[in-house]
């Protein structure tokens, strides 16, 4: 009916991304990133400006030569919006507020007991309560809310299929949680999550492809390939801790053998200590007081973790891979092994990509899930 | 300048990739597949069809509530122009001309006694004259020329940095190719240009994601993630054959221990057999008459094969994989293992994955060479 009207929200979504991720930008600058006309980019950005999203900021003045009048950069109102985002582990609820620009404004934690679905919907409802009520009068600019949980997720339906941890089957999560919250609420696996919030907002900022492994009782890993995040044609990606590293190894859970979960995960390096009762902090403390065989269990375990992240930099060539997660207070017994490991097996100019190890505090795995519900927002 | 003109080019290109890969289509169904308003299609489409690449075919009356007018879908016109393609093998040049569909429309061999560079750009001189001087009147109507090669390519700059099998090091081909042509060259890793290929035209065609493995002397791997080739922000990506699934197993040439190349090369499979002076075809020939130790050695290069496989789809999660490559000639010996391999280490979902596998002849890669040159053409 209106042919020109239907391009204009794709444009809208492009420029609010870009601004968000890579501003303050001019029109200009942004026609020229996104491939756009500079009047395409004006018209997108205007229902932006009226509705308090964007701002142009002052002008300021061009020089060279073929500068013409000064340029006004856009850039965001990071107050007009905030977005709940909300990590479910499986003894705790870690809850952030973010602003449009993923700025954590305020933060809270809930103990759970239990897993129990409707345990956690009411705790969850606390939470979002205590986070929109308390001081920042958030309540009155939040509509939306985001959830990171471990396991296999589609985000597209907020079902939960199988989580593990919180030993979850089909757990209509998003429908549940809307009930419960008023909030619009989006789903998500949590480490796409972290690094949907990495490659908007932190390190992977900007890259076309990008690596993130999380190491801990799971090994996982987020990948941005070609400018998007991976999903997985069949809902499953990124499952570094489900390569097999050796074909005479351990059997992982899954079925497969010689995984690097199988091998390198908490409870993998527990069972490999073969000392009855011993937990993984006192592995730990057995190893770095010099224990030669629990010594051996962590470089192996770490030499495993070293080479699954070869096996994906081979495969993708990522520009760069950041490690984190919980395993990572363990990062002096790992850290050489995995390196040794990524180094013997990358392949030709994969060895010079960065390898960055970086903590990352389970409140960043909320800001995480802030940032996808930040992408929904966006995208709709 | 002229703000609005900017943005056809890029319409251009997206309109006629769609009718190029997924025609004919209609202009509604064009703009609705490409997030475009019709106006935009028509504009980007007009020059398309004054300049003979673009086509109306007969209009097709629409049925159904809402029918307008009818839809005359746009198709190309194959004939408008054609484009060579070779393939540069140790011991053989394999060429051919494609229409704009990448229909081969005509090929020709020619031996390379050896595969030093001047030699090579002679033979190449040859080839290209044969194909377009015989019958079919090409030379016209071709400007442009694909180039596929194994190794390590940069296809920006036309630069082979690596070709072991050709013992190439930094060869600026493009560059030489034009001069010796007059054509427009694009250099391309020959598993890239298969891939390409095989996503523009082949099984790939509308897939978001799809993986190709090519098993031989080497073992390699095409990648197609969120709907584009995957290239590695260092130039290398695709490289199956150095994911490491043996940590205990055969040294590499490149330096890792237990890659899948390592243990099922063609090379790999000889040296595990260890009987001097033969080859590969005679292991073939003693495995298929029942040699049990010969059979073993085929088993363990299927398993390491489909573990490798398995890590391309538990990390990327194609929607489907392909396999094939010269060494598919022993795949009664290769296909059962390269099975139980992949269903072992293939993670939840992804062992629902399609593994098809499908001979290619090396005139497909060559036809992989030209499309490579069409996506060139299309770009530009």
């Amino acid at each position: 009916m209106f042919p020109e009207a239907e391009s204009v929200a794709p444009a809208m979504t492009a420029v609010l991304t870009t601004v968000l991720t890579e501003g303050p930008l001019s029109r200009v600058a942004l026609a020229r990133r996104l491939g756009l006309s500079q009047a395409a980019v004006t018209k997108a950005a205007r229902p932006l400006i009226e509705q308090g999203y964007l701002q142009e900021l002052a002008a300021t003045e061009r020089s060279g030569p073929g500068a013409g009048r000064p340029a006004s950069p856009l850039a965001i109102c990071a107050d007009r919006e905030f977005f709940v985002g909300v990590k479910i582990t499986a003894d705790e609820l870690i809850g952030v507020v973010c602003d449009l620009g993923a700025q954590v404004r305020a933060s809270a934690h809930r103990p759970l007991p239990h897993t129990d679905v409707d345990h956690v919907l009411t705790e969850l409802g606390h939470l979002v309560d205590e986070l929109l009520d308390g001081p920042g009068d958030y309540r009155a600019r939040t509509r939306r809310l985001g959830l990171a949980v471990s396991g296999d997720v589609d985000r597209a339906t907020g079902l939960v299929r199988y989580s593990p941890f919180l030993h979850w089957h089909d757990v209509p999560l998003q429908d549940l949680a809307e009930k419960n919250t008023s909030l619009t609420v989006t789903v998500e696996n949590d480490v796409k999550a972290l690094t949907t919030a990495e490659h908007w907002f932190g390190e992977g900022v900007g890259a076309e492809s990008f690596a993130l492994v999380t190491v801990g009782s799971g090994i996982g890993c987020g990948l941005v390939v070609n400018g998007r995040l991976v999903s997985g044609a069949h809902g499953v990606a990124g499952e570094i801790g489900h390569v097999g590293v050796d074909v005479n190894g351990p059997a992982c859970h899954c079925g497969g053998r010689g995984c690097v979960e199988a091998i390198a995960g908490t409870d993998a390096i527990v069972r490999a200590v073969g000392r009855p009762g011993l937990t993984f902090e006192e592995a730990v403390t057995l190893a770095r007081a010099g224990d030669t065989a629990v010594g051996a269990v962590f470089a192996r375990a770490g030499d495993a973790i070293g080479s699954g992240i070869a096996a994906v930099a081979n495969l993708v060539g990522p520009s760069r891979i950041v490690v984190s997660g919980e395993g990572l207070s363990a990062y002096d017994l790992f850290e050489p092994h995995i390196r040794a490991g990524f180094q013997r097996q990358a392949f030709g100019a994969v060895a010079q990509c960065p390898l960055s190890v970086r903590p990352l505090p389970f409140e960043q795995w909320a800001r995480g899930a802030a940032t996808v519900s930040i992408q929904a927002f966006v995208a709709a």
